[in-house]
């Protein structure tokens, strides 16, 4: 049987991962692939760290530029993470001509389109299941399995960090703060949050889903992206009581005129399968116009999850090893642009919206707030307010509205908050029906 | 651009659906495809009653021959359903050494091993996507998104018309002739509606999921197939009471000795994702060791979601063509056999049961019951003795047991039924808790 040597550039927990799959399922994936897939070469930081790797490997090393100067690797797999050098290493892999496998969604989303070029001009290819939703095959799913629809929206959960405090602030009515101390000390936190929690991470994922989707370029530098520090309890207790659990979601969606592209906490109807996600599992809806709706769930980090999505490019890449580049599936799904697919700004996004409004308790208040709403042309679909806590004099007024645009919502925010009767600042959150 | 030439068998619902999809996302399709996707012929037997795909294709005509004797044609589509003359069409077209897509689960099932050899002795392709729930991409997903995974069991709603009935069933308090008349009506079930009732439908799909995920041939013959005719309103409450949803499931689990592979109404734990499939939905639970707990969710059948996985197999067809047969993904995921994979018989299954057994009110009855499971060691996870009905002298035990091997649990039966205290025949239901 044919091998195929491949180099890894990362030993951390993903690049340790592919390590230890590769070796328990050899026989597996080598009667699958057609061919024996071996690691000639790791290199990472501090090899004296991994001496457990030792067995399974090659060799073990420090100078990723022994990967990219072996003629007899054909496959370098980047498990570094981050931008540089993880960024160096794929581009000079592909200047020496080898194919690429990827994980680093962060370098996707912001260098993607130089490392695709690259990639094109010398008909490597370079694959990056791993980058979105760890293990759950949603890259694929997009790119070949529904190629003949036109796509209309992408919705996911996709960042597990934020779906484990999410989950945790819910289910225990534990605060934000004391359920993300919680997700680091379970080790699904990093010390420094602010990736997970502040919806980079997710917003870097639902680019690289969108341009899949519509066909254009990477646009995380378009995309609106609020996160879920500010998130409080109450909230989620109004949102349940009014059949909702809140999700931090990637959107992305087609509109006559453009793309949506945004991450934000959203309300999801307590009735669709999203909803049930919980914990660091992660779950993408799709849908198309031939296909209708389709949900792809399961462990969106870890180790061996994030492993197995990486050597299945790996096995991809080794069937195509010496077929014409004109055989690949391109890389982001699309030969060619077709069509308009511009990221719209955030205010020509349409959505509905929760809103919590802090209120004097005094005569005419829900009158003077509702005006407003219909001054801007915004309807109301449901309304909660709140008792008065005795002696304090302040109410809440939580409304949603039906769909409207998100400048119209802003500005409708901006004159009520200049109301008299009004106390602080309105809480929004957005609410997608999933319908 | 290239144009490649597809010829289409069978103009019903899957056959109308692929060629308004194409036509209709032609622009889409080729963008992705990189080549122009055209339907020469579309041969049906009474052509004259679709004069609506004229427009959408060259012609239109009775003769499957035409397609499989013309040079010109790269693919041929089946979309007849049934096995002859399907399987007469697919053997000659893989003959002129044209590729093949079929949505034809029936006919893999039972030949696709023939199929198969042949394709392979011609180097030819035969995909098959949209044979196992429908728009869903469950055969992409495991045969190359998963290759990395010792797959450790496939469970799945894969037959809509049933999962039809049992929400039917259950949430509108009808009996199941009720249901599937509704179902009959709505169009989600046929006049003669045995194979997707009596399970022959999940069992010939998850019979192919089950070669896919471990290797070994197409094995329905071996499969245990039990449907939902006899299942009653009172079951379905009881495992209600117990937080559980009764579904048809197909399912598949690798077993030290050998493989598991059954059809059998099913009691899901109601925290789980399946139990929220609903209607005529489908989904399907795929556990690896390295990658765990994956779902796919989505329409499993219907015109166009069927189309969309058959257009999904055109174009990766149309990217290989002109490609060695090396290369390509092999038809049932494996290169070569490596492992014991033989279907275990259904004694030798290993589950967890609910039993509801009709006893007389009298003293020392529930001690008779529990001898039996407790001789055959069985043990007993929960218990629910129901009160009698005034003046009946007839009561119902509904009980839950621990894993216990089928054989012991059928024997178990055998003796309890024979019990004085014991009226009429014992309702036995498998349980799989999905952890």
């Amino acid at each position: 049987m044919d091998s195929v040597k491949i180099g890894l550039a990362g030993a951390g927990t993903v690049g340790g991962g592919v390590c230890r799959v590769l070796n328990r399922n050899q026989e597996q994936i080598s009667a699958r692939a057609g061919a024996r897939i071996e690691v000639k070469y790791v290199t990472c930081r501090h090899p004296e760290n991994r001496s457990d790797l030792v067995p399974l490997v090659g060799s073990l090393g420090i100078d990723w530029h022994e990967i990219v100067e072996d003629p007899e690797i054909a496959i370098a797999v980047e498990a570094m993470g981050g931008i540089e050098p993880a960024r160096s290493f794929i581009l000079a892999a592909i200047d020496a001509g080898k194919h690429v496998v990827t994980a680093n969604k962060a370098l996707l989303a912001q260098h993607g389109d130089e490392i695709f070029d690259a990639a094109a001009k010398k008909g490597v290819i370079v694959a990056f299941e791993a980058s979105v939703a760890g293990g759950i095959p949603i890259i694929k799913a997009m790119r070949e399995s529904l190629v003949a629809n036109r796509i209309q929206s992408v919705v996911g959960i996709i960042n597990g960090t934020s779906n484990f405090i999410l989950t945790s602030m819910r289910k225990e009515k534990i605060s934000f703060a004391e359920a993300l101390s919680k997700a680091q000390k379970l080790g699904y936190a990093e010390a420094d949050p602010s990736f997970d929690i502040d919806g980079i991470d997710a917003a870097h994922k639902i680019s690289i889903l969108s341009s899949i989707a519509f066909g254009g370029p990477i646009s995380f530098d378009k995309a609106y992206i609020e996160g879920i520090r500010d998130l409080q309890n109450v909230d989620i207790e109004f949102a349940d009581q009014l059949g909702y659990r809140v999700k931090l979601l990637g959107i992305t969606k087609r509109r006559g005129t453009g793309i949506e592209l945004r991450v934000h906490p959203t309300l999801v109807p307590e009735r669709r399968l999203l909803a049930h996600v919980g914990g660091v599992t992660n779950a993408v809806e799709v849908k198309g116009d031939a296909v209708g709706s389709t949900l792809y769930y399961g462990p969106g980090a870890g180790s061996e999850p994030t492993a197995s999505a990486m050597i299945a490019d790996i096995v991809d890449v080794v069937r195509m090893i010496g077929v014409s580049s004109n055989h690949q599936v391109p890389v982001l799904g699309y030969k060619r642009k077709i069509e308009n697919v511009d990221v719209l700004p955030m205010g020509e996004t349409v959505c509905s919206y929760y809103l919590r409004i802090g209120v004097t308790d005094s005569p005419g208040t829900l009158a003077d707030v509702s005006r407003v709403f219909a001054d801007m042309g915004i309807s109301i679909e449901s309304l909660i307010q709140k008792e008065a806590v005795a002696g304090q004099g302040s109410t809440s007024i939580v409304l949603m509205t039906h769909t409207a645009w998100e400048a119209a919502v802003q500005e409708a925010i901006r004159r009520i908050e200049a109301l008299d009767c009004v106390t602080g600042k309105i809480v929004l959150l957005r609410k997608e029906e999933l319908n």
